[in-house]
């Protein structure tokens, strides 16, 4: 974890980058403490309003809320304003800008808004040549209880890309299109002060940060084995696994039956559509070593999960005792650290404390 | 989930069958007081240490943990027993039968076991006829610190029925390869108490429960989108729902953006290779209503889902209004409920009260 911090502080002082990291991935103020030396001068992202709450208790004040605001949760974001963070939120269309202007007004509130970009198809966001940009925006500047933070931005189709020249491509796409959006906005005589962009595979492979404020990213924190099938760490990188313990063995069939699970590991299949087939995971040795070349959790219940090669073939079943232990690399650590309530944290090969994390809305 | 909880209970008078919950969807002593009058009579079923914990504690002491005990959780088992659980535990090897009465012995305990069997190569489990069974009731039988329950099975391979017939001939099956297997162990001279079974597809369609002494199963409670893809169930049983709010749109793509992504859903695809692919959940008004055929979540992230129709035809956005609610029935209800800490309850259209829930491990 400490080397994927550093790797990431590097890059951004390469590209001229000013990293908002987003605490989805971790949500665990121990996790932060890592990243930041002052929590002052730190600014982080976060995906619901149950991270905003933890963070800001945490002594974090200045905050991006970076999904889509919804009129439900207007009262939360206002008393955590009333507690002095600095907590901005984001929307796409008119309507939400209106509903969020009148709740400004009524609650002697001023919302401090980014309007979402839609850089690649992906998901929210206008588009920056879209006129409702424009219009978001001359509304944002004329109404009161609500003014503009700036643009922000997820090039979510980067985790698409096949190639690091193909994550170049959308990362200098995202950026240009960001920045073009928020000169269209000031070309209209409005203050448009922050550029917002990110995701891990476009923060790492961006070349120049020019034009941009501020850069998110959260998977990089831990990295996982879909990070490393698109070539943004290598699997040696990965800083997050579960712990499980062999119960059983199939040898017809070359079976290793673990207590993990897919409550352990999480549903998530991200990797299913790679070349590169992960299962429910990387089997590793207890310290985190690859055994064997194409071991992986081929196949997963509640509560047991089933290790066999990729290929199915013959393996050595007394190398997996019953009681002995492996350690298997997740496919999407934002998923698979969401099945904890804390991280066991491991330093040559010692368990060396535990850190909370939070989850819910 | 009353109704199919009066469901469940006429189909085992019927068959003449007797219900041990499994508590692993539920993971809540407010819905097992639903099922159960009196706790001193009831019996159910674990899949986690941590459920055994919290539901001893919350009064019930028959309690089967189901999934093949390790070495490094005997501590756990013995210190549920001393406060008077009557706790079994499941195993499938000779191996972990010695580890366990070797661990009897040393702290006076007498462990009480069921050999797991596997009747439909779906998992673990030792296969009837294999001499393995034999010789692991023998030892049961003549060592100190262990004892024996009898056989359990767990007819995975129901779940990939596509037909009621074809999960009757399952059930019949699982029922009649698990009593061979007892009777295989009673002709040996040995006893052998208990036969347990089970899935929620094989006990909705079982046809007699001859020769059985208990019936497992625990999806029935809420139901989900894959047991009705299987005929287990209607979509108007399901009993768990997760309430999703609008935060944006995507006009030219037909999309509805809603705060409900896979955080809140769960990863799981389980209907994915069924005939009807579900999404991420399929979608309804504020009061469980299916407002518009196939309405589903077709994309999720973290913390966005993407609901639009599964042919991607045209949909009506404005009866989508941001900030409106829409409920989404899950694919699978153990994975959904377990992005929960608490159920919220809805009766009459009223929530009436807040449930917790457990997690871990």
């Amino acid at each position: 974890m400490t080397a994927n911090l550093e790797r990431m502080r590097q890059q951004m002082n390469h590209i001229g980058g000013s990293l908002r990291p987003h605490v989805k991935t971790a949500k665990s103020a121990n996790v932060l403490a890592h990243i930041f030396e002052d929590k002052n001068t730190a600014k982080i992202c976060v995906s619901t309003i149950r991270e905003a709450e933890y963070f800001s208790e945490a002594g974090y004040t200045d905050i991006m809320y970076a999904v889509a605001i919804a009129p439900n949760k207007l009262d939360a974001i206002v008393r955590l304003m009333q507690t002095g963070t600095n907590l901005t939120i984001v929307l796409d269309n008119i309507e939400t800008a209106q509903i969020v202007a009148a709740h400004g007004k009524q609650h002697k509130a001023l919302f401090n808004v980014f309007i979402e970009l839609d850089v690649d198809g992906h998901r929210s966001g206008v588009t920056p040549t879209d006129p409702a940009l424009l219009e978001i925006a001359r509304f944002i500047d004329k109404t009161e209880g609500i003014k503009l933070a700036g643009v922000m931005t997820h090039a979510g189709d980067s985790y698409n890309c096949t190639s690091i020249q193909g994550i170049r491509v959308m990362a200098e796409q995202e950026r240009a299109r960001s920045v073009a959006a928020a000169e269209s906005i000031r070309q209209a005589g409005i203050t448009c002060p922050d550029v917002s962009v990110g995701s891990t595979p476009t923060a790492t492979y961006l070349e120049s940060a020019e034009g941009i404020t501020e850069i998110r990213a959260g998977v990089f924190i831990f990295q996982d084995l879909f990070q490393a099938g698109i070539n943004v760490c290598q699997e040696s990188d990965i800083a997050l696994s579960v712990l499980a313990t062999v119960i059983g063995h199939q040898k017809s069939k070359n079976w290793v039956i673990t207590d993990a699970g897919w409550m352990a590991m999480s549903r998530d299949r991200g990797t299913q559509a790679q070349s590169k087939d992960q299962g429910y995971g990387l089997v590793c040795g207890i310290n985190g070593e690859i055994l064997i070349d194409d071991l992986i959790v081929v196949s997963a219940n509640q509560e047991h999960g089933i290790i066999a090669k990729r290929d199915g073939t013959a393996l050595d079943l007394s190398q997996f005792p019953i009681g002995s232990k492996v350690r298997i690399l997740p496919n999407h650590a934002c998923s698979t650290a969401a099945q904890y309530s804390k991280y066991t944290i491991i330093e040559n090969n010692q368990c060396i404390g535990l850190w909370p994390r939070i989850r819910g809305w």
